[in-house]
């Protein structure tokens, strides 16, 4: 029996996941691979640290380029993290002929094409389920199960630590600041949680899938990013009075052969399935014109989902090795000469229904000259509500209006923060009936 | 530029669908695959009838046998439906070595083996992705996506039409009769609804599933089925006060290497996910023990969805083809030599919560006749409820138990169902709280 050859780079929370899966399922894996995977060596700076099961000191470096430079070995695996030292570890394999699987989105989705020209010119596969979505099957949906499907849009929640916030301030009414600090109590957020609360590591998810899903690369820049640290348990609550929720959410279109792609907090009615979606959970819709919407749930992130994603790509590759047909699916779901540069919709031009709360003086004529700003910018009101009543005071102000475009929304808001009457800058939250509403 | 041929068989609805993909997709699967994939002929009875989109007759035989002896075709795809016709014509074309696509679930889930064997030996693929959740990446997640997990258990709605009948006597508090009348009115049932409304369609797409997950061979006998005909708006609301949905779900586990397998209507709790999927739409849940929980949520039948899994299968195949690949993945997920025939639990041997309800004389001591019996059969019941009064007359007694063994149940029901104070058979509803309540 064939034994394909894997050398691990990075023994961190996901290396060992990878490590873990290969030894306890090694007798499943075999018996529905036919042939053995065998993990020959590890590359990690720290040799000795307890990683919960026992692993063979022997397979370890600390030498990750003896990994990489190993004739012996067919496939690399990428845990590292971070860019710089991982991209040149993969070039390397690349250049040696291996076949590499990363999850590294921030690597791919800003560095990405040098990868992938790379992994073209020298015929390997580049493998990256498990940077979108840990353990749902997004990269493999959107690449194979959806391939005689035009896409028009997706729309999802991408990231489990702000999902994870989110939940908590409508659970249990708390600030951001609080449900932060839970999620980072629990292991759900890093020390430094910025890259997911600002939506960043959503954007990476989305640059990637986005480029998959409409054949045009995406750059990180083309998407318009807000995070969730402004949003407060009022807005929330404001929410849930209107039988919404609120999520941040990946969206990406694709319309007349131009691209719309952002990443924010979002209004979402209580009966869209996106809704129910709470924790850490993550859940991408995917709208094709043949399979309609498609919903994925699961585990978007933790070591033993994202360990079955990178054994999903890590059998696919060998599957390829054996059958000597590496390279028979390409690596961004389109043939290379076929991959486009589509322009992107700035958010100026965005058409939505809009949320907002202000901050007011509680006295006559501030609705009247807020409205009259909203309305000489062609912005129509659904509805305005004002919460409890403070003289000389400021209350809250709330507004859900009918569509209207970002740029006379942020130009009707710019002037609306000029009023004396208006104390704080004015929340804006848009409102989405994502994908019809699955 | 390589061109894959593809032979149709029936231009039925999933015909036609498929049909209609492969002209109006023909430039962006190309651009995906590499090569072109062309339709050379179509073999139906009904040549000329309007399918609603223009197919060159040219195409048309009505001798199906051309079509799968036809030396230039690589590619057959069986969509006649029905198994005697069925069967033969994809036993032909596999002995002609060509490849197969079928979305038969009740042939590959009553003959199956047999179509396995055949194809093994032959050495050609075999693709049934459209046989189980329409457009939804069913088959490919199992195969693929979760190749490094063992698989605990799955439950799921499968059947669209039952799902949108159980959906209208929800919503509108109708009979069962009315929801199917509805069903049929709407296209979501067939003029004989037995099939699905009786649970046999959903049984056949969960032996399909069970035996890719456990790597064991499913016999359709091996399932326990029962229908959704005795479903009344009674259950239904008694369901809803207690916070409960009844749905029409597919389950099967694995453990200790057995394997329970069933198909019945199951009250779940209103927030478990699979309570949020209506009308006719599909929902499968996986339990992989590194991937954990998996939705897969999309719609489950129809022309385009089944047509796009369809062409899922049609591109892998291709691929397999262009790069002499054929065979990379065993049909069965499993290779022939692994697949195994593990022990069945006979639903007797179930341990569950169940609902009871009873048609019974609204009379002092029916109560304690009945709990009685249920306590001599160990069976305790968590709370009762009697709604309204009758004097001489029956009225509803529900019961819900905590944990029991079906075989005491079914004994202890057939002793209560004697007493001449129950008028009529009692319903019976097994209640779960499916994959931990995802």
């Amino acid at each position: 029996m064939r034994t394909i050859q894997v050398g691990l780079l990075g023994c961190g929370t996901v290396g060992s996941g990878v490590a873990k899966l290969l030894l306890h399922q090694n007798d499943i894996i075999q018996k529905r691979l036919g042939a053995a995977i065998r993990l020959k060596s590890i590359a990690d700076i720290d040799v000795h640290r307890d990683r919960g099961f026992p692993l063979d000191s022997n397979l370890f470096t600390t030498d990750a380029r003896s990994v990489v430079d190993d004739s012996d070995i067919d496939i690399v695996i990428e845990a590292i993290g971070g860019t710089d030292m991982a991209k040149d570890l993969i070039l390397r394999a690349i250049e040696n002929g291996k076949q590499v699987i990363t999850a590294n989105k921030a690597l791919l989705s800003d560095q990405g094409s040098q990868l992938f020209r790379a992994a073209a010119a020298k015929h390997v596969d580049l493998g990256f389920e498990a940077s979108v979505g840990g353990g749902m099957p997004v990269i493999k949906t959107l690449r194979e199960s959806l391939v005689g499907n035009t896409i028009a849009c997706m729309s999802g929640i991408l990231n489990g630590t702000c999902n994870y916030i989110l939940s908590k301030i409508t659970d249990e009414h708390c600030t951001f600041e609080a449900g932060l600090n839970e999620a980072q109590k629990n292991g759900y957020a890093e020390a430094d949680p910025t890259l997911d609360v600002e939506g960043m590591d959503t954007a990476h998810k989305l640059a990637i899938i986005s480029t998959l899903a409409y054949g045009s690369a995406m750059n990180l820049s083309d998407i318009y990013v807000e995070g969730i640290s402004r949003i407060s348990p009022m807005d929330i609550e404001f929410a849930d009075q209107f039988d919404y929720r609120i999520k941040l959410l990946a969206i990406s279109k694709c319309r007349n052969n131009a691209i719309e792609a952002r990443v924010h907090p979002t209004m979402i009615p209580r009966d869209n399935l996106l809704s129910s979606v709470n924790g850490c959970l993550n859940a991408l819709s995917i709208t094709g014109d043949a399979a309609g919407d498609i919903l994925l749930y699961g585990r978007g992130a933790g070591m033993m989902p994202t360990a079955s994603a990178i054994v999903s790509d890590l059998v696919d590759i060998s599957r390829n090795i054996l059958t000597g047909s590496v390279g028979r699916i390409p690596i961004l779901s389109f043939q290379p000469e076929s991959i486009r540069h589509m322009p992107v919709i700035p958010i100026e031009e965005l058409v939505s229904h809009y949320y907002f709360r202000f901050a007011a003086m509680d006295q006559p004529g501030v609705l009247s000259k807020i409205a009259g700003i909203l309305g000489n910018y062609r912005i129509s009101l659904k509805s305005v509500h004002q919460k409890g009543r403070k003289s000389n005071s400021s209350v809250p102000l709330v507004m859900f209006t009918h569509l209207a475009k970002e740029r006379d929304v942020r130009l009707a808001l710019s002037e609306i923060v000029k009023l004396d009457v208006v104390c704080d800058a004015p929340m804006l939250i848009r409102i989405e009936d994502v994908n019809g509403g699955i």
